[in-house]
């Protein structure tokens, strides 16, 4: 979709009359709904929705939709928010020395499959300096070891704090993030995990794969949070393989899964199609 | 769901305010709406919804709604129809020799894992008579060979006729029905076929896949038309082979695809999530 | 394939000609081969093998297959095994209140599709008993209940005496078998547990899988040891779901999956194609 | 497998005793098989076979190996050929305007992922040159117009004939070769065309997906042929869609399904695991 879009994600507690009413207050301005999702969590009786607008069918901005909403919202007791096709996310990168997932974020950055800008890559390793600067974007190098590794992440902080991004992606960084630095960006951290969740959580999940002899693994991306691989889940896929299947060729064959699952995840985020309920996903894709 | 529920499909030329004003009209009756999918075909500007509403939060039964929705459905043009999950779809099974379907729109029906109703089985066999008779379900022998052919498909569209059911299933029937029986029924008659359509067309898919040395088979659940496997898909799905699956293996190994294929299908028609637009099905699953 | 075959099994340390070893034995008695499957777990330096042979094409039977093989596998240091493909293995199925999986397999048992038999059904409840006694199958029903576990099993145990065969299939029994029993039977009884393990381990795995928010959902077919759902895993396969996916359609969908992966797994057993290596698998498939 | 391998590939009449015979062969001059796999086609009696031995296990080098294969080889009428790991193939990759396959290859050379050299890229735009240069790699720019075809691909002939590469790899080159050349390096060339073949042969085929309404789209890598999209298929993939997908959705779905199975595809070229049989492969992967 090439037009101008605005897309309004929005939940509250499940009641009659939701749909109709936040649907009666765009029709009333006249506004063209070109996608629309709507989820109900029976348990906990919340309800979710998304809908993407055509900007140009309102006869207003985006600021004067959010004011134009407030009394809708209210009434509804919404928590929501709404986004611009025309403004971008923006994300930082951060790669250890595995490029898979890189070179696959860079593509779809170039191509602009995904339809984002990268702020800047973050690497505890010079390998992939070369190949980053090539695409015109900043590289920053922030060795990660056992004695400085509190001031390291002080310095990851501040290139946070100084890129102001939408989000923050892991691309088998291979670093745990400390509780705090994952606290202050909630919801903001995405993960990709080279095992299907929650089974192989931590270090060298295909040696575990392996050591158990499953038939088929998988990658898993997800939010990060202060417990390891324990954050909710975005997407995963799995790849099949059997006992001739060495660790070596897991590690080959999972990089397949994993740089699709991640692109996938991404998109979904970078599009707005993801809430977070609790531990757990709604994701209107 | 086990509650009582009633589901109301619809379509219309797109424009704006559609969502609001049959959620609008819902919401005025206090109905709680349970599922809501919408979908517009771009090239077409044709507009789908599906609601299902809990028929117990409404003040009058379904005669009424009817009745109640007509002003709404005339203003904005709707092609509609609404069912209530208290009143089971009933379905003619037609088979042959082969098994596996039969045996599993069976399992399906006395597990109620779909809620439907088997009103008889038509075969041009005697094999699966006892198999059916032990469920207490009506066998309706009706040989066809080349010079009873005609005849032979009068006393089936007979059955058709006595019967009246929602649908008829064509579960490895193996034979063509009759341009007419076809078009009297159109929009009723769902068929498995033994391959992924478009490939392989008409008569032995596994021996036309096996020469073109395919790496994956599947199976397609589609509306019979006029013209032989041609008509719109509603559901498919495929199954890795490679160059040692001879076309007895795929004979077998199809046969898995092809009854979780026409049984996803059936339930997507049983649960009225399927609507046809030209050759094409919206399919709200 | 429908001709008489024996298959032969077997596995010894690796080294250097064992297949030129084999397969010139084979070959000096005019043996036809006509399947052939080797693998080395690269780890543990041990070797795979698995050898269809065409029966009619050696000039002597099983009996002296089995004599005459006896010097080569002494001289390689082989664990082997050899069955005939007109001896049909027997095997006892125990079920539970839920249908699909015996449903299933009685269905790949009366088209042959599997070519196996079954000797008995055994279950703790009397729901399944007019559906196996109309296919001539007799049917045990020994309740099991916290205060009778002990002799209830002592009944089951009797039974697996009694009956002699070769496996023991869990189609969704639900009850855990005493240990003594499992190690009694050791690499013969087959379990499908509805998830995919190592996830979810235990019970009411579709709630645990549900409050993790996972994006896929699966089924592990697995020997039975001492250690609940830890055995060597045969097969495995997953299917997709989503935030609208509630438990009660994840029970639904599952057992599309539970079936399918139960009835690989037992073909595979069924034709000697499952070795098991410590806790792990090789399935020549 | 980093270690230094020779791979056999070999096929003949099938008969008893050639495994024996090859296997033996291997044995007495201690060589030690990494992997080995056979197949029989049932139909045309051919047999075919793939070892891979480790270098280091026998006593001369690869040309010796050949001459002392040859009395071995002649008894048993087989077509084969050796190759050796530590002489990496080459290949051309050809493009046109989209990137993504393109990208795919690169990634799979940089990391070594697939074990091959890319000695140049051809292409009828300007568009990819600076990102391949980034690479080191020559870049050939050939426009291709309609009154400069022929002229152009003579251009392009030249520079197979001066490359002298294993094999080309049209990575969207979305041209059509002239069947002379197609001819002239039969066996040679890999596509990857984004549909399921045989559905959907030519142009625009996920318009002609789209128009059909089908349920899940693929990509096809082959090798080329005179005939259009009819060359032995080497490996496919499918992913899903549905009614909500657009034309424009599908071509970048579609990307992601191309990209993988044009790099398997590549994979088991390069790795020596394909044999061409008739318009078939047999692929040992």
């Amino acid at each position: 979709m090439s037009s101008h879009t605005y897309t309004l994600l929005a939940s509250c507690s499940d009641r009659v009359g939701i749909v109709a009413k936040v649907s009666e207050f765009i029709a009333s301005h006249n506004g063209w709904i070109t996608e629309a999702s709507y989820h109900t969590d029976t348990l906990s009786h919340w309800f979710f929705m998304r809908h993407v607008i055509d900007a140009n069918s309102l006869p207003f901005d985006i600021e004067e939709f959010r004011q134009k909403f407030i009394p809708c919202a209210e009434e509804l007791g919404l928590q929501w928010s709404i986004s611009d096709s025309d403004v971008p996310k923006r994300v930082i990168v951060m790669v250890s020395k595995e490029e898979h997932c890189l070179a696959e974020l860079l593509y779809r950055w170039r191509a602009q499959d995904i339809q984002f800008e990268i702020a800047a890559v973050i690497s505890n390793h010079e390998t992939m300096r070369d190949y980053v600067e090539f695409h015109g974007l900043p590289y920053h190098y922030i060795p990660i070891d056992k004695n400085t590794r509190d001031s390291s992440f002080k310095e990851v902080e501040k290139l946070f704090d100084k890129y102001q991004v939408d989000n923050i992606v892991l691309a088998r960084y291979m670093q745990i993030l400390p509780t705090e630095l994952c606290q202050q960006y909630a919801s903001k951290i995405i993960n990709i995990h080279h095992s299907f969740l929650p089974s192989f959580v931590g270090a060298k999940p295909y040696h575990q794969a392996y050591e158990r002899g499953v038939k088929l693994i998988g990658a898993t991306s997800h939010y990060v949070t202060g417990e390891l691989d324990a954050g909710p889940i975005i997407e995963q896929d799995v790849i099949r393989v059997n006992h001739d299947t060495r660790v070596e060729d897991m590690v080959r064959l999972g990089k397949d899964v994993e740089k699709i699952v991640l692109a996938r995840a991404l998109r979904y985020v970078i599009e707005d199609r993801v809430l977070i309920h609790g531990n757990k996903t709604v994701v209107f894709n």
